[in-house]
């Protein structure tokens, strides 16, 4: 006990002296708060800071790690009672809210190659000496890919690199058609679930998916257990539902799975996949790739096993067999509340899931452990006479890694609730070492950014800000967004596609969103394996738990001072500046399709690739297509820049109303806050995104065909994409009408502001 | 007979009907003729293309390649007889010449992991049963590269990428040293000279060269017998003299190696390596590049072995002895004139090398067998009783694998009659499927164009010009160059930097000169090794000997027009074209190395670098360059805008004189001629290129540090890439001094041209 407190005395000690490097920031007022409540807020910081405990992290990840604990599991259900326990301990009023959902498990899964040879898949990870839960055999879930269909499917390989759309262009230039085959995809270039969306669009019969060692083993750097990459028998498990169409139990769209729910028939949920899926190692992929035959792939498609990578079809031959136990099984989500002061009906919640594939100690405890310990820090604080102004929600969600079930359930089920109280949703996940990776809600990027400043990087000891700045700077993707690194006020956050439990509250609710963690350095290749462990995360990832300590700093002081803060720090200049990049980006995509579309067409009616095709390779001629016309974007411009206005009153507003003092009554500060949480609110319509209702945000969406990656302004964008010119011209329409929706609760919020004055 | 005398009508026929498709081309003007002399030109060049047989490509091309006839071998002198005889009994007054140089053969060859385990590589490649001649053991030369130092050096092992000045930064930046090592670079990235260079100016002591799959194997597809690909075995033999100083033999330069040369003494020759080299197989790699440890290398640097590429230095430690024969050997250059009838002492010269590594039937044997079919198909035109109005000069050159030396030396045994007399020198080497690559002079970038939109493509029967543009205006590396081919009137070419016998003539001498061949299409890894057989080419490359054919077509079509033409029909538009591409191209050098060297010092002096830097590895920040002077550009700008002027008044001068039908007496055509022939003389200075004056072209060179890659403008471009300004400002100087010779001859020609008005 002693050397614990002696050892946060330093720790404290240390703090300090660091604090004083970015004293700047540290003197600045907090956006939100008057002079004075924002010098008490950082004091509260400061005592935060001082009482966060890596051993508590350790101690956590080795208790939580400790048996496999996939959703339905025996000890997932121990995970979140052990999870309650300790939020009830810390004076949260806790509860475990229990849903009822789908969740098949593999009960047949074979995979051989009949042609040219006989091969019968290993689909197995070797326990391995030197990490003690990886012989768990008995517990852990084979791997496989959940939500797979059924099926029993015999049929010629083809290799189609990542299997997205652009993909399937290639294939066809090359004379290659899918129809009738099963497809091999490697992971990667788009998330998981694309493949077999695509693949079953285009014909095929069946798809295997995996692990290219270039993208995810030896090419980048020494496999387990001697390096932290994935060795040749580790193979990702992963969701393949179709959760760009909507996540979440796969029989309870739009409502919470709760024993009563209506449920659809499992053979009609549409987000289950058309054609069985299942994935395997590089070592299980090496024979059946070595023996196809036909055109050789493109050499962007060439991976890092050391054969020629043909595109088939055949003569390779693979039998594909899957039966699963389709299961309704419980999710338990732990549900923690400190109920706030003066405000309690305006919620900021903070989650991360509990669930893993197997032991997780990287997905998802590195998170899971950090959000604790800053629950458990704020309890301390509560606990010396702290009490937080409005309500702070913690949540550890069960059954992400399936499609985001425990967060998605809970959110349809307190849908109404949530549209009337959530102000802020923070999510974490896995978390790392490195650089922090800020990303969601444009009226949050200010704010964010002002957070990060005041975080101290544990290992070069300037603020997360400064590190992730300088990293811009360095290496950033191209010149623009170097040079805007070093001259934009805030560095610039990311737009959230999917991929995590911010989702519903995000694009289904419309719930100003955040997404933290750390990354960039403590990489490898455990991710959804049994090798997800405990010795892992502590031999490569983060092994101190310093960044899992940074994330605590970093999320809980976003959680402090949005609790705390006299009005919410949101704020509309950097959204209207990022909504700015995203009509110009769309713009240009139809100004660029159609140059592109005018060349091709030239050269196919030149028959300038015929001319060029060598006649030894086979080759046919792009297809010519339609012009691309000219929209009318003048709606979408017209909106931006009333935006872009309101957004530049309600900044003068605030800052007429900071420098006096901020005086508004505390109602009126409430009302202010009311119309504050709808300015996210007012950026989703009722009817949602073409196809896709569930998904009711109008700037992020994850793409139709990238799964996890974001697509802005998505209604328009997608449509542009697709070449849906209709389509496109009347989301153009709905998404002015939505900005002008934002802008009109601007200008309220102005308003409230200035009838102070 | 008969029926091959059918197939000779067949194609006769074929093409008649092909030609009409290009009509308008046919019907035009040649340049340089007058109408008259164009339209019977034409007809002599329907004449050519239809006494050309694929057959005797075959046949000489399997003679030639029975067995190994590298320099210096008994069947490289009765190959040399062979061809000789052959040019002979075509109507050439043919001679040997005979030179004596130096060729180092392998004595011992040993390299062996010492540590961390007992590998001794196999250096060797098996003969196969598919491929006829790669049994010949006893007559092929081992794999190794020509000029390495003898030595025996042990040293750990360092892996350095493709060995070129960048990657040593890169080294730098992760703290790795290659003083005292042992470095094994890839081949590519740079000629394989370079390596050595480079690895022993930063002290290595020893260095290997090896084939990477990923470059030069399965990668790139089945590799051979199964496919045309290098396989585990197969490595590639080479010159590592360091020819970008001088090439020819190491013992005479500047000097013919005659039997009473002066000859260096061999440890004062300045070209050999300083370390001893050996190239290797990927098989003979793998275990050396798998022992490694130390930092991971650089993402673009791994290539495609089954490993994780680290750069050590170490634990594989290597022991490497190298010991030659150092002989004088007999080089035997073939040499076959046909006297001009009316301007013997102006001579258009063509070229292509005998000798090989092994059996080279593709390298060179695929040009050389091209090249004399067009000799023997002339000798027929002269038989039926045409005289060429220039001398045609035909040479078969030894030793050009070792480092161009047939051609070398009797460029400078001859240098002052070539001064006089050499007009045009046309260069081919390896032949293969394709499109046509088009290299030389700018003077004559017209002139091969027209010959290129008269030469029919035996796969697409349009014009190679047609299918060359066609290629660059879809594969096109960037928009500008895509669109340059769609839009400029004659498709530019590439400018010449060194790897083929056309380096003494156009660098040492300043001779106008083109390079051409067929390629693109019938790839593999064979080169320089004893998989290069007939069997080899006739399965992978060009079957049929169609593009042979087509070579034969091209580079006889261009001697034939050389040699008939009434005024030497060179053009100075295009060239001024692309001194002002390269003006340019100089200038912006400067000025982003300015803004580079800006932006990475301040940097570096916001210790950015440090502050993105990952702990768990190795990194050193860069160090802070001078900043980079403005330099005074303008003699180089004025003399360009001369060039510019000079070269429209010669056009416009042309231009009349063409339209008063081209009436000069022949002495006054004679004259002009010689005129012309300086304008390429007119590019070199005597004094040569700073620290390598054996190279005297102002405006074209092999890449001091590149090797085989051109760098025009070499003098300024390489002083500004070595950070010597006051060298650059020099430089700029001579250049500049040099055009106005060039404007200067150019006003001549006008004058000449004018004088007849």
């Amino acid at each position: 006990m002693r050397s614990r407190l002696f050892r946060s005395l330093a720790i404290l000690l240390l703090c300090s002296s660091l604090f004083a490097q970015t004293a700047t920031n540290n003197s600045a007022q907090l956006q939100g708060f008057t002079r004075e409540d924002s010098d008490s807020e950082r004091a509260l910081e400061a005592r935060f800071d001082a009482s966060l405990r890596r051993e508590d992290l350790r101690e956590w990840m080795r208790r939580l790690s400790a048996r496999p604990h996939h959703l339905g599991s025996a000890y997932d259900h121990d995970n979140a009672q052990f999870i309650a326990e300790q939020f009830r301990s810390w004076g949260y009023e806790t509860e475990i809210e229990e849903f009822h959902v789908l969740f098949p498990t593999p009960k047949t899964r074979l995979l051989e190659m009949v042609s040219p040879e006989h091969y019968t898949a290993k689909i197995a990870e070797p326990p391995l000496a030197e990490d003690a839960t990886s012989n768990q055999t008995a517990e852990q879930l084979p791997v496989y890919n959940a939500y797979s269909v059924d099926g029993d499917v015999t049929g010629q390989l083809v290799y189609v690199n990542y299997g997205v759309p652009r993909d399937y262009e290639e294939l066809e230039r090359r004379g290659v058609d899918v129809r009738g085959k099963i497809v091999i995809a490697r992971y990667g270039g788009s998330w998981r679930g694309i493949k077999p969306k695509v693949a079953a669009e285009h014909g095929a019969i069946g798809c295997i998916i995996y692990s290219d060692p270039r993208n995810d083993g030896y090419f980048q750097g020494d496999v387990y257990p001697k390096g932290a990459w994935r060795n040749e028998w580790g193979a990702q498990r992963g969701s393949v539902a179709d959760m760009p169409l909507y996540p979440g139990d796969p029989l309870t769209p739009n409502e919470g799975a709760t024993t009563n729910a209506h449920r659809l028939p499992i053979k009609n949920a549409p987000t289950l996949t058309k054609i069985p899926v299942m994935p395997i190692s590089y070592g299980d992929a090496l024979p059946l790739l070595r023996a196809l035959s036909g055109p050789m792939a493109p050499d962007e498609w060439r991976g890092a096993l050391p054969i020629p990578y043909h595109l088939g079809p055949g003569p390779t031959t693979v039998h594909l067999k899957l039966e699963f136990n389709w299961d309704i099984v419980p999710a338990y989500d732990v549900i923690a509340r400190l109920r706030g002061s003066e405000r309690p009906d305006e919620w900021i919640i903070r989650g991360n899931h509990h669930d893993a594939w197997v032991n997780g100690a990287e997905d998802p405890l590195s998170g899971l452990v950090a959000e604790m310990e800053e629950a458990r820090a704020m309890g301390e604080l509560v606990k010396s006479g702290w009490k937080p102004k409005r309500t702070i929600v913690y949540c550890a969600w069960d059954g992400e890694e399936p499609g985001l079930l425990g967060s998605t359930e809970w959110v349809e089920t307190h849908a109404d609730m949530l549209r009337r109280n959530a102000a802020v949703y923070i999510n974490s996940d896995t978390n790392s070492r490195g650089y922090l990776s800020m990303e969601g809600s444009h009226t949050l990027e200010h704010f964010i950014n002002g957070v990060a400043r005041d975080v101290i990087d544990p290992e070069k000891k300037i603020s997360v800000y400064e590190r992730d700045r300088a990293n811009r700077i360095i290496n950033g993707s191209d010149e623009d967004s170097r040079r805007e690194a070093r001259e934009r006020a805030d560095l610039r956050i990311g737009a959230l596609g999917s991929g995590s439990d911010f989702t519903p509250f995000l694009q289904h609710i419309g719930v100003a969103t955040l997404n933290l963690g750390y990354g960039g350095e403590g990489n490898g290749g455990s991710y959804h394996s049994i090798y997800d462990s405990f010795d892992h995360f502590t031999r490569f990832i983060d092994p101190n738990f310093e960044y899992g300590i940074a994330l605590s700093q970093t999320a809980g002081r976003a959680v402090l001072r949005l609790a705390n803060a006299d009005v919410l720090p949101v704020e509309f200049t950097g959204l209207a500046d990022n909504v700015d990049v995203y009509v110009h980006e769309v713009m240009k995509l139809a100004d660029d399709m159609r140059e592109e579309t005018e060349r091709k067409n030239r050269q196919i009616s030149e028959h300038l690739y015929e001319q060029v095709a060598d006649p030894a390779t086979p080759s046919v001629p792009p297809k010519p297509q339609s012009i691309v016309p000219f929209i009318n974007f003048a709606p979408l411009q017209n909106a931006l820049v009333r935006l872009q206005e309101s957004a530049k009153s309600y900044d003068a507003a605030m800052r007429a109303y900071t420098a006096r003092g901020g005086n508004l009554s505390p109602a009126a500060e409430r009302e202010l806050d009311e119309i504050l949480m709808r300015t996210e609110r007012a950026m989703t319509t009722q009817e949602g995104l073409p196809r896709r209702p569930w998904f009711k945000h109008q700037i992020y969406a994850p793409g139709f065909y990238t799964g996890y990656g974001v697509k802005t302004l998505p209604a328009v964008r997608e449509a542009i994409e697709q070449r849906n010119w209709a389509e496109a011209s009347g989301q153009i329409v709905i998404v002015a009408k939505t900005l002008d929706q934002v802008s009109a609760e601007i200008d309220r919020a102005t308003a409230r502001l200035r009838g102070t004055e």
